[in-house]
């Protein structure tokens, strides 16, 4: 199901970078949440290109056009489709070059593709649909008082003026019910690690310690509970056996550096011929912090999905 | 789905580790697979109990029987259905307590369980039955001359008798084609997190140069290709834009501390009362080395699943 | 996804007619319904061969072992897996020949078959899992106040002792809310027509004045509402737009003949050579009333599905 | 999944009668599909409104605009987004009237929507979006050499000029190769059955004989197959145990008569309020002969999904 997130609350997107626009449908959204067009048009200013030393010089953000599934402000339960128009869209100058450590040699191998136009599904243009899908969830997400946040985990290293550097991006989820995930293969960690190496440039997830767990001893380790039921620590990250456990859901996500460099880099052509890569001004220099946005929608996406799928297990009329 | 996992190549199972029996269904494997029964008992057997410093001391391996699905030795393309008997089902002495890290709240609060025989689907029991299907698409994997296998990552720290720790596994792919895995939201990486962080006390992923990639600068980190399309690097780990480009494809799980502890632990019952949980020898001290079969059979079910989505796309008739 | 039918409360089953059993796995049921075992017993008793005209001479019914997700007469909101052990397998004489208007010929060109044994799967011993799955599901829709009959729509023309013939059997189902469906593809209607027409034999499906329904004019068909939403007419069926008016949802299903006769049937075998085909005592001669069993149990699985799917839709905290 | 159809090949689109657009996204197919632009417009032509006694006088036929999917005129094996604007949309002069035998009602009690503004999702307005969607399953199907043809199945009886009429229209598949159709629950004449009854007005679906059959006797019903494993009869419509059998796939579907009226019927408006509800010149008077290609498209889903399920099952590399 590639280009379809989720199962009750879910997302189908379309659109390729050189195209006329992108754009997508969310379909499960129940019938009359507020759509607060302003917190969505809040999310894409944030993924917008800014003056922070790591973006590209772009201007305004992208502008959404809503086409079904909204009236008089409200849900109609209906799908929601919504498209953005691309832009200063130009010919590609490096058309038939591979772009290092991307999708042009897949794309070639998979779909038999000659030249970079037929990738341009998988650039990070395609984020932009994630975004507004996911302000979305984070209105439905409102309505039960969940609220996520997204943040730098450490400082970047430093990076000279024509490359590109990684990062790792944490996450904080608070007033998560309790009993959301669904048991072995659909744990809410499971859900989220899915959801976030599905964007562009993510090779890591851990949840709570993480990676350092496997240094732990279970004595160490183990979040103990005492009276009220209350939790004396927080190393499992808000996740035990998959499910919620009402603390806060704490993640971390790293990203590689973005392959595009303003330096040349030698490759080779579609033909297999020798060939110099060189990015332009218009490309980032490190996911952040364009990505904050896009690693919070995908968030929301898992959890409104997850929410309504608790949701439905009820044994009996109301 | 929350008890299946896969599209094409698909299992579902059930069981309860204090229930007569667990089992499950594997749906969608080709028809004329030559089902290799001894390479199946190896693998339950790499699962089973040793006398390593790290496992419990029980006896034989798991006993698999086939109910369906397979005549003459060959898969009939339609459902292999398989069941394993539980044997040594006693009373749980603990079974009013809240086992620390584990299962037994996050149960209480989702499906309204009153004792730890609610969350018996929660135990690591389950992971059998993810061993026999991962046996299966294993043997799938080898008509297509694809080869899975794991090892420890890192030495484990040094580890208390009545304690238990973490560890990294790590796992290589060989021999998988270029091309698989689907764009957007069903890359292969995100595949592999998604089912690798559905294993009991997974709590991380990375792959290729994976969190150490967010300290890189682009231009050390990026795969370049030369003649022959032929790759000078792998920190990608072999899966560029979310498909395989036939590299080794190399990723590490992180698993924390098993929580059940030979040591006292200061918790709750199920009713909020102190109470004190003490495992048994029974219980491992390490996930390693008994989840090594477990990493692989889930890799295998990504692999499979995504290798018939691959074939499924054909222009015309062959 | 050919084995499972449902998408929040699903069934997956497996079995050969020939192998050593049956049994499935029923995922999604909420926890805490009460399992009444007599009535699972009662609904199996249903489907056994009676001493009624149409069916065969067979004694006992089947007896079901239910192998997870129940504890304490209640299920778990686990998955439920069943089985049921196959009697009296013997070696089928006619095993090298094509069954007429069977499956014997598709299974060989689908799959590679060679013989009978291939196609195990085909056979109407399946259904017996179907009854299963619906007895459950039957459960839950009492919760609901939803109950389902059926009964032959007409009586069947004479048949000579022989011969076999075909049934028309129709469904009421009184007492479900108004709402129920999924607009577009999903529609009430037509996931019930989708599960009808997976019932062996079935060749027709009708909802409320069906094709009498292409006959009339609107101004004689239309349901109208008068006070109290109150409807003067039903001849929709009880499903509007695909969704459920709150009127009795009436349908319809059509089925052939039993192909298997006692009579000899020229046909050919495996290999393409002229051949004879002669059932057995043991084959019944109407699919009434052995299948008013299976196609309630269908019924009600469309029905649980889209209650749970509706039950999801929820705006907010309750 | 309310709003998508199909596993390999789908369809999920959006759009009410009276927002500004409709239009869906297609995904999964297969990349280096050549995409004929008139062969899609004649399709909508066909749905377009013409001078026959039945349709409307409106004017020109739909305008589809692609937005991605296509380059240089072939699939890119990306999802392939198409946006049809709506024309003409006033204010309902009946908004408030409950329109009989409609989607006025359930939509009412389904998501809370208090006029017809919120059911334009039912109109028959969405069914461009099929026939969009159907055309190109046909080219995919082309070049499987499978071709589909529908027509009237019998003379529609005299209607009067301010009334409405049903229909049964019926379908013919050339083409198709065996062994297409999955079993069990996805059997190929159940999908069938499933997508037939998604269109709205449909009541009925009969495959080769139909309900005919339950009135047949064995003997004279089974289709037996001579040398060449060549078929003496095609009573089951081309379908044995849900599996194509390589005869021509035949079925057809009862339409019930539109219900919006030319002539004034008495109902009540959304607060239960008596009320008379009456069409205009803009609407149809039967489905005939605009739902041809509705019917056509909704095989065409049908088929291209199976055939590339079916292409999946490869055993081992080609």
């Amino acid at each position: 199901m590639s280009n379809t997130f989720g199962t009750l609350f879910r997302i189908i997107d379309f659109g390729e970078s050189h195209g006329s626009a992108v754009g997508g449908i969310i379909d499960g959204c129940p019938a009359g949440l507020e759509l607060d067009l302003d917190f969505v048009n809040s999310e894409l200013q944030r993924r917008a290109p800014s003056s922070d030393e790591f973006s590209t010089a772009r201007h305004e953000p992208d502008s959404v056009k809503f086409l079904s599934g909204i009236s008089n402000g409200r849900t109609l339960g209906t799908p929601i489709a919504f498209i953005i128009m691309n832009r200063d869209v130009k010919d590609d100058a490096n058309a038939n070059i591979l772009k290092p450590s991307h999708a042009s040699f897949v794309y070639m191998e998979k779909y038999g593709h000659e030249d970079n136009y037929g990738c341009g599904r998988a650039s990070a243009r395609q984020t932009v649909c994630r975004v507004v899908a996911g302000a979305i969830a984070k209105l439905l997400l409102q309505q039960y008082d969940v609220a996520i946040e997204s943040y730098l985990a450490t400082p970047p290293p430093p990076c000279p003026p024509d490359d590109t550097v990684g990062a790792k991006i944490s996450v904080r989820v608070t007033g998560l019910p309790t009993g959301i995930g669904e048991p072995v293969y659909d744990k809410l960690d499971a859900r989220l690690a899915y959801a976030m190496l599905s964007i562009n440039a993510a090779k890591g997830f851990e949840i709570g310690k993480g990676f350092a767990a496997a240094d732990m001893l279970g004595s160490e380790y183990n979040d103990r509970q005492t009276s009220g039921y209350r939790f004396l620590s927080n190393n499992d990250g808000g996740v035990q056996a998959g499910i919620s456990n009402g603390q806060e859901v704490c993640f971390t996500v790293a990203f590689k550096p973005i392959p595009t460099l303003k330096q040349e880099q030698q490759t080779i052509d579609f033909e297999g011929n020798p060939a110099i890569y060189k990015g332009s001004d218009r490309n980032d220099r490190c996911v952040y912090p364009r990505v904050l946005p896009v690693v919070e929608a995908m968030t929301a996406l898992v959890l409104a999905d997850l929410l309504l799928q608790q949701n439905a297990k009820q044994l009996c009329k109301n």
